[in-house]
């Protein structure tokens, strides 16, 4: 193990976090806010700690799969432990468990809180905890890596461990080169909605962080209420963005380029009719509650474009929905949105590389000399992502099954702790009962918090680099 | 695909099944019910029917594995669509799908019922619900397969596809004599339970009804209570009896050749610490209620091993009991009991792997050139096991997926459909809330009992041939 290496990139980082509090820091400086103490030294001490530690460049600087795994996984426990830092100084969380759980929940993009009055929060917290989702969203060692001189091959490594969705592509020859694209759609995407918002009536501050939560499909608001006091053209806006960046931004690179057959990818397809029907089928379901078709689909809409990109913004408490339409929110919840986007969750081409290679294993079982590879669009799927997306799938239901036997201890319904695991290994937010959207997290014990940054870090790195660190064979010489 | 012996080993299926009824039509005659002439005319039915189709013998008599699944999946369907008749036709239960429900639930060992008061019904009746437990614990074909004239690959590939657990050990070199070995064990260890009953007190009628339930672990009980009406003894010989059904048979078999080192193998161990240590945690979380610590314990034990048997006797309404055990409950019964056994569930020996593989995937993620095999006991595990173990559950969450979509439009709540599909898959019997074991299953809709009928079919055939006979692979040239 390189730790040499490890402790370089991590000094990095640190440099790099230290830098992403300069717009919490602007925010408190504009407003007048005591907070502006607080970022200004923890800010300062990561980047001092930063220089010390990468100050000494390693002689070595391979970087095996083993290096990458534990990378990512230090990395984003590194950056969620000095996030958590302001929200303690500043006395907006004073508890520990509580205020890594908001960083955790910020930077996986989960959006689940354990804050009870956000409204009374100063505005550069608020603008921290939104910043961090969109920091989180895109992922951050990617974008450090595109700034740091690494070869390709070892970028390749930490960019597999932290890139949502069964396999990475390079759009491009250079991984690099590939993440700064990537890194440009994201910012043109969320300028494009902060423009709209702006357009739509919305101050600056308000928009800004409407814009950095749904850009990274984290969904922690500045409003009690989440979307629901703002005007029905505001929530429109914010659905249409949240569908936009479930969406896998390879489709909007070949967009700019003008191939307009590969932006619908099957993956893309199967996602908006995803949402499309299950939005028609929760408005016919919630009809009797609004008694006003256009309010229905208005809200059905929002719902299950937050839920799919795992957003997790409400406009109503869908906690208090119809028996069905709760049904079809919880099964979303582990759809997701498609890979290569910001979103999380189990994700579409997984959920389709898994019923395809389902169809061939029962071919396999009548035909046991047939070796064929499953496609999706016209691509062969190579054994290898189909193995993974296999183990994937199987450790994710054994998290899942340990997460809610430890929770139970908690003594809650079943429903809030299904809901809630559900809701932190997707990376959605809120769930339904105790978790659902009119609530918040701070019902959970400390224990039960504890198990859901896990599940929260595990579903948004998609479990192998978190489930790495406490194996032994990863540190084993 | 060779339909003409399809035809015949349905045929001789019928003729068994005109034999197994023999058995109600014995108890009809004995309480001079009216429902003789219904048990006599469908036997005499299935009789004539059954010589009419194997009158004429295939002249090829070669059985492929995809033969051996259809042949598995269409003799369950036919056994329990003429297991249905005599529920019907004496008015027990008047609607088609509901007698399919109960007939297919028996068949499959789960035990739901949609029967609101089994006092009322006839004896016969009764008995035919419990024998059809017992005839569906140990696999029916499996039990033909001893008497019919084919040879030993050919009875393999029947005995794989319905024999539950990952893998089929042959305990003797002939398929035949294990079966026969494995029969015989089934039949002395449900006598054994049976005068153990006497010897508690219990009438004959009753004491062979729950020997019959509980050796399949099936679960329909004869009273409405389920166990609850019992002595304090009584309830302890069941839940002793539950355990010794759900251990793997090949344990049996071990203790008589006093091979006492190969009778607690881990998935044996494994099993007894899940049993004895949620037993513990339930009895504790249900103290309260009880004010008792021997009540307690008695009412844990006998749940935990009714669910993880998947047998489903009750006797208190573990429905009411607080969150932590009911979550528990729930747990568990997706561990359900041990391969090789009449129990239903993943099955412990199915988890273990599940758990081995997950850390040898994990491994191979660092060392990627490791090919390592894993190991239960001592043994290796073929690649090919482990594979199947893995398409296995993840046909599982896909198939309980869907189940849930579909059932989600019945508008009922989330826990009585998530507990209801969990029950129907892995043939428990009862769920929670309007699933539980105060309720019965007449409350779901006519679509919601087909797909959970099935549930129970996929589950106690483990997935694979029911998936099959609905795959056009099957069916191709």
């Amino acid at each position: 193990m390189n730790y040499r290496m490890i402790a370089n990139i991590l000094g990095w980082l640190m440099i790099f976090e230290s830098l992403f509090m300069a717009v919490p820091l602007i925010v408190s400086a504009v407003y007048w806010e005591s907070t502006f103490f607080v970022f200004l030294g923890t800010s300062l001490f990561c980047l001092a700690a930063g220089i010390l530690i990468t100050r000494k460049k390693p002689k070595n600087t391979t970087l095996y799969s083993r290096e990458g795994f534990v990378i990512v996984s230090l990395s984003w426990i590194v950056l969620s432990l000095f996030g958590a830092v302001p929200f303690m100084l500043t006395g907006a969380i004073p508890s520990f468990v509580d205020a890594l759980f908001e960083s955790v929940s910020g930077f996986t993009t989960t959006g689940a809180t354990v804050i009870t009055d956000v409204e009374v929060m100063p505005r550069s917290i608020l603008m921290w905890r939104s910043f961090t989702h969109w920091v989180g969203g895109m992922g951050v060692l990617v974008f450090i890596m595109a700034f740091l001189p690494l070869s390709g091959g070892q970028n390749m490594h930490i960019m597999k461990a932290e890139s949502p969705g069964p396999s990475v592509g390079k759009l491009v020859p250079h991984v690099k080169t590939t993440a700064m694209l990537l890194y440009s759609i994201y910012f043109v995407l969320t300028f494009l909605m902060f423009v709209t918002l702006i357009i739509g009536g919305m101050d600056v501050f308000e928009a800004l962080n409407t814009a950095f939560a749904t850009g990274g499909t984290g969904g922690m608001g500045v409003r009690n209420s989440s979307m629901g006091e703002y005007a029905p053209h505001i929530q429109i806006i914010v659905t249409v963005f949240m569908l936009l960046f479930a969406i896998n931004f390879n489709s909007y690179f070949f967009l700019i380029h003008a191939k307009f057959r590969e932006i619908f990818t099957t993956e893309v397809i199967t996602f908006l009719v995803i949402a499309i029907s299950s939005s028609a089928i929760i408005a016919f379901n919630i009809n009797g509650i609004y008694n006003n078709m256009g309010d229905s689909v208005r809200h059905s809409a929002f719902t299950v474009a937050s839920i799919m990109s795992t957003t997790g913004f409400s406009t109503e408490d869908f906690n208090m929905w119809p028996e069905l339409s709760r049904s079809m929110i919880v099964m979303l919840m582990f759809v997701g949105g498609c890979a290569g986007s910001t979103s999380g969750g189990i994700k579409v081409s997984r959920i389709l590389i898994l019923f395809k290679s389902m169809k061939k294993e029962l071919e396999v079982l009548i035909h046991p000399k047939q070796v064929k590879k499953i496609n999706v669009d016209g691509h062969p799927i190579e054994h290898e992502v189909v193995r993974s997306v296999n183990v994937y799938m199987v450790g994710y239901v054994l998290v899942f099954a340990v997460s809610m036997v430890i929770l139970a201890f908690d003594n809650m319904d079943l429903i809030t702790n299904f809901t809630a695991v559900a809701s932190a290994m997707n990376n959605v937010g809120p769930g339904l009962e105790l978790a659902g959207p009119a609530s918040n997290f701070s019902v959970f014990s400390e224990p039960a918090k504890l198990i859901l940054i896990f599940d929260m870090l595990a579903g948004r790195l998609e479990l192998f680099p978190i489930l790495l660190l406490f194996s032994p064979t990863t540190w084993k010489k």
